[in-house]
């Protein structure tokens, strides 16, 4: 069951929460923003859901509240920092702008992130940079979590890919796992009985197959794509690990502390108004979505739309109308703002 | 059937074919290098396949043989170019081999190219790049040849994206057109009567189908991942016509010229060692490789590899044994290079 709790009071109450866990203040209010505005979003699995496992790792000393990324390299337009194992999203926060403002002086900006933490909902940079009038791209090398195409065990992470374009209308964002899907969504779908809309993965015997159980009891997830998105997860991981002369997701693997614990990050911006005019961009942009959300629907009731169109309108309706919470999880980020610490993780139970 | 060619035979008739259509000589020997080279590397369709069709369309006036990438804007570690509707390959040659300068530089580079022609095998350039010791990253925006996610109408590229890593062992490539297959490959499976490994589109009734021949009568080519490969081709489109100031995919579709015609395109190359040691780099990724190639195989007979590193195999399997060549394009390239231009495109056929 979730409940609907206005914009303003859940962040209130989620700053409060972050405040009780030792962050600094001005950590605490960027923190309980992104929470907030993920679910907001309509993501809730990298928002509000995620605050109990960060109030544990953060308990465990997992995250170190008090760290602050470390620059160690710079070069052009590029940008090397350590993100000393801080909290994810305030390091990545730090290296999205920087590559924004490198862009604006360079044209492109690049900003490479070692040893930091879960970044949460990955599209959130690349969403920030687009807020900036900027061409936003970001990507991860996680620890393993998906079978390389060809195995049966789990041997790349399903490292996300952003890439976000600055539009006056809203931006247009693809936020992608190279999984078909989370194993977040994987639960959903089985606590509510359903099966999936297209397989997932491979049960125990090797088939493809829609059904939640059998693929979270087979750890065989699908790539986005079979071959395609394996191949893309395992060359992003190379790439993130390379440039910011950070860990590999096997590196992440042998140490085993989960959960990106010690990760890589890529932050890219580039402006996109370089070699011509803005407003002859911006419509050319718009005309590029009219067209796409003009191709003709398989279900007239659910027309064409590009990626982050449906995000915008999902927001500004739960700024409207409250943000959709999960009971529990709202009951126990109302327990750590009132100093209780004893939460333990729901969402991934 | 195809046929056995060494490969300086093969690139010798190539060149003269393309000397008979009228590319200047240093044009006509980088093109008969790169056809050549993505037919050895078991790209047939991008490679030698590719010939009869560049054929027609220089003879029609489509592409100018003349045409060299003009610089039209500067700023930084970025350029943009026009390229006057030129020949594809030498076009993005060119602009991949001036974002590789621009990372020696700056440490990331980009070049943005408007106005060009189909480039051939997309992960030419990224290859390129990544035999530069730089990490290759590139995209096209194409026009519509599959439906965006909730349509049944052709209304987006299938955008090839492309990630190449250095490695001194071979490159590890991705070269991802954002369609689950390629129309040429449906082609293949067709010609042969046999069904596909995995749904690759949807039938004129709106079910997933592995029969190639139905998709090719629906048109309803299934993107990469479903909704996730429609979003990441839509995006890519717009970022590769802002950043090029160029033609988006909708713009291709309206001018109607087809096979990439006036498209934008853009090449990133980024030096993976501006932060790292080399050696310990190469040996991370030379960890992560095996890492990943060691996984466990569904098939014992088929262990997993890293994309790229059978194309490398194969390279030098055909540079030992001969390319392989369909047998009706060789007499095709054969006549071109006796002087007789009267060839028409078998492959798309």
């Amino acid at each position: 069951m979730s409940v609907k709790i206005p914009f303003d009071t859940l962040k209130e109450t989620t700053k409060e929460a972050f405040l009780h866990l030792g962050l600094p203040e001005e950590k605490a209010e960027l923190c309980a923003q992104i929470h907030c505005e993920s679910s907001a979003d309509g993501v809730e699995s990298h928002g509000m859901n995620r605050i109990p496992r960060f109030a544990e790792y953060v308990q465990k000393g997992w995250i170190d509240v008090h760290a602050d990324p470390e620059l160690i390299g710079r070069r052009g337009a590029a940008e090397n920092y350590d993100g000393h194992l801080g909290i994810g999203i305030t390091n990545a926060v730090f290296c999205a702008d920087r590559a924004a403002e490198l862009a604006k002086e360079h044209g492109i900006g690049i900003v490479a992130l070692r040893n930091s933490t879960h970044w949460m909902r990955g599209g959130t940079y690349a969403w920030r940079i687009a807020y900036k009038d900027l061409i936003g791209i970001s990507w991860i090398a996680t620890e393993s979590c998906m079978p390389m195409w060809g195995s049966d065990e789990s041997s790349v992470g399903n490292n996300p890919f952003c890439i976000a374009i600055p539009r006056e209308k809203g931006p247009i964002v693809v936020d992608m796992a190279m999984s078909q899907y989370a194993y977040g969504k994987l639960g959903v779908y089985r606590l509510a009985g359903r099966q999936l809309p297209y397989p997932g993965g491979f049960d125990k015997e090797g088939n493809l197959t829609t059904d939640p159980g059998a693929i979270e009891d087979s750890r065989r997830i699908l790539p986005t794509g079979y071959w395609k998105g394996s191949s893309l997860a395992i060359a992003l991981d190379m790439a993130a690990a390379m440039i910011a002369n950070g860990r590999s997701g096997a590196d992440l693997d042998e140490e085993g502390r989960g959960s990106c614990t010690g990760c890589s990050q890529i932050f890219i911006a580039i402006d996109p108004y370089m070699f011509g005019d803005r407003d002859a961009l911006q419509a050319m942009v718009d005309h590029r979505v009219e067209a796409a959300d003009s191709a003709h629907p398989i279900d007239p009731k659910h027309p064409v739309r590009c990626p982050g169109e449906s995000t915008v309108a999902r927001r500004k309706k739960s700024m409207a109308e409250g943000v959709n919470v999960d009971e529990q999880v709202w009951a126990q980020v109302q327990a750590l703002a009132a100093g209780d610490l004893n939460v333990t993780d729901i969402a991934s139970k």
